[in-house]
């Protein structure tokens, strides 16, 4: 196994000492880089960037080459599993990704086929391989999935939604069905994440964008209980090396204290939550990753570093924060804008870890 | 004065002894009733049905010979505020709301003018009056506006938003102007609410529909303290009677102590925020409104009836809640449904008030 050259990601994560604030952004590898703009128009399509390891690695390094960022994370998208469960996932122009098979009755749900990823989303497994070798130990990798609800939603809408009445009327409905889909979820995800583990990645990520949807007693049905499944059955170590897992509800700021009790290592946190009562409510259980709002890199570069020093100042000392966004960045903000952010994080985030 | 036959909503938002849990339903008048649907299309627009008393008078009241719901609330739009105040308000078939001179430099907020809400919005008056004439004090009549921090942002970013990044870009960018705005806003909110008090408006609610997309500092800056401005100016009774405030911020279940401190009688919740736990957060300071999820509404009859079982006894025994949806109705709900809700709410409210 190679030796990490920077691992403070991963220390951070677990907690352990280490000289400054690591930071990575929620796709970081995206359209908001001209290279990478030229690279999806070279490939054609979104999927066929996903699909081809040599693209989906060339596109996760790009941000590395600009920005001293502390982690890679691989890019692909929460969709392709259950596009390799068989619902055939396409992208519109203006709506979004779509599904030419969504889930729409027991008999879809029964359907649904138990993947052996390293065969099935072998180009996922490639790419993981070959990001790390090109990556040659410079910082971890990240490999991440959907939450089994998160999934869901998308396979039961058949794309993206804005008041996710499908599902609702499925899980207000039919409980024990949708009880049954994200069980079969939380293994495939668990799957997917070890085939990943296997293949490389050095952290994991579960991403519950729509965990903030529900009322408090579904959120701890549907979607938390199934990512605690998820994360019971996650490797915990590749290598002889650990391998954390983080947990990121957009929404979830309501439910840090039962989120830190799923057994993740770490939880992601949106930018509505405060960050020093994050940390007194989590206590030692968890680390915290987080949570500048992605509007702010829009804002002029010295209020960029002004706001990040108040993330910083609110985290405060001792190991344990990642800093990131509180969501993914968008597409079209200024590159030298992230710039600021980094450099801000850099100079700013020694003094919390003397 | 009238005296009101049926004062438990007030009651209950003063956390004064009922009988029962009052109920009513955020845009109650609304499309999913197919008589607002008629009203509707041969008012010709939206703006129509708003700025003609008789016919805003006709669909605040056709609910209610539907459903014994315990409030009448007015038939408006929180945008008629901004539009009094020069900026041109239109509807367009998918886009929503917009406005013609939307606010984008410090001339402009300089510019808008404070308004005498009894002339400059008469129309908003006179339907007030003509309700409470037709009501014949069977229910009480809620008044309404938006929050300044959201009546800002349609004003800044010149209508509906996905990232917000106008109004935040003003707010990260020039924050002093941002308050200039707020302030200005705080005003003409408080005194276009006292103008609907005057005018026969016997509680008054507040929507912050965009409050919980700031972080929680800027929540504080930003939105509720224009809203602690606002309730401190308002007229707290009406002909000896007192007038209850409502506060809604949506998304905003992180906040509820800081809420439960700026001066309403009530707050409205979304389904969100855990009943029983926001109750304990807030104590004796205020009343809760709320908080069925909105697209339970398209959840079979019994399944509706058990869910508001589950809600009432999340508020649990004794006044301070007002029965709603944590959100405004969808428009294609079937009336049947919300029948189902008001029907569980009477009949199994009671044994909490026992």
């Amino acid at each position: 196994m190679q030796h990490l050259k920077n691992d403070i990601f991963i220390k951070a994560l677990l907690k352990q000492p280490i000289p400054h604030t690591p930071l990575w952004m929620m796709r970081q590898a995206g359209r908001y880089l001209p290279e990478y703009r030229q690279i999806r128009e070279q490939a054609g399509s979104f999927m066929n960037l996903c699909s081809h390891p040599e693209l989906a690695c060339e596109v996760t390094l790009q941000p590395l080459r600009r920005f001293s960022f502390d982690a890679a994370i691989l890019f692909s998208d929460i969709l392709t599993l259950p596009d390799a469960m068989g619902l055939g996932l396409f992208f519109t122009e203006n709506e979004g990704p779509k599904f030419s098979c969504p889930v729409q009755s027991s008999a879809d749900i029964n359907r649904l086929p138990i993947l052996d990823p390293e065969t099935e989303l072998r180009y996922v497994m490639d790419a993981v391989r070959l990001i790390r070798k090109n990556l040659q130990g410079s910082v971890p990798l990240i490999g991440f999935s959907g939450s089994p609800w998160t999934l869901a939603t998308y396979m039961v809408e058949g794309g993206a939604s804005k008041h996710f009445q499908k599902i609702k009327g499925l899980m207000y409905g039919q409980p024990k069905l949708m009880h049954t889909l994200l069980d079969k979820l939380a293994q495939a995800v668990a799957a997917y994440l070890n085939a990943q583990i296997d293949a490389g990645a050095q952290a994991v990520m579960v991403f519950d964008t729509w965990g903030g949807l529900l009322t408090s007693e579904d959120y701890e049905a549907f979607s938390l209980y199934y990512a605690k499944q998820v994360s019971s059955l996650l490797h915990r170590t590749a290598d002889g090396q650990p391998v954390p897992s983080i947990l990121f509800t957009k929404g979830g700021g309501l439910w840090l204290e039962r989120m830190a009790d799923a057994g993740f290592d770490a939880l992601g946190l949106d930018w509505q939550t405060d960050l020093t009562h994050a940390r007194l409510r989590v206590g030692h259980k968890v680390a915290l990753q987080g949570n500048m709002d992605p509007v702010l890199l829009y804002a002029p570069p010295e209020i960029i570093a002004e706001k990040v020093q108040t993330i910083l100042q609110k985290y405060g000392h001792g190991s344990g924060h990642v800093f990131n966004l509180g969501h993914g960045i968008l597409p079209d903000v200024n590159p030298e804008h992230v710039q600021a952010m980094v450099d801000a994080v850099r100079r700013y985030s020694p003094q919390y870890h003397q």
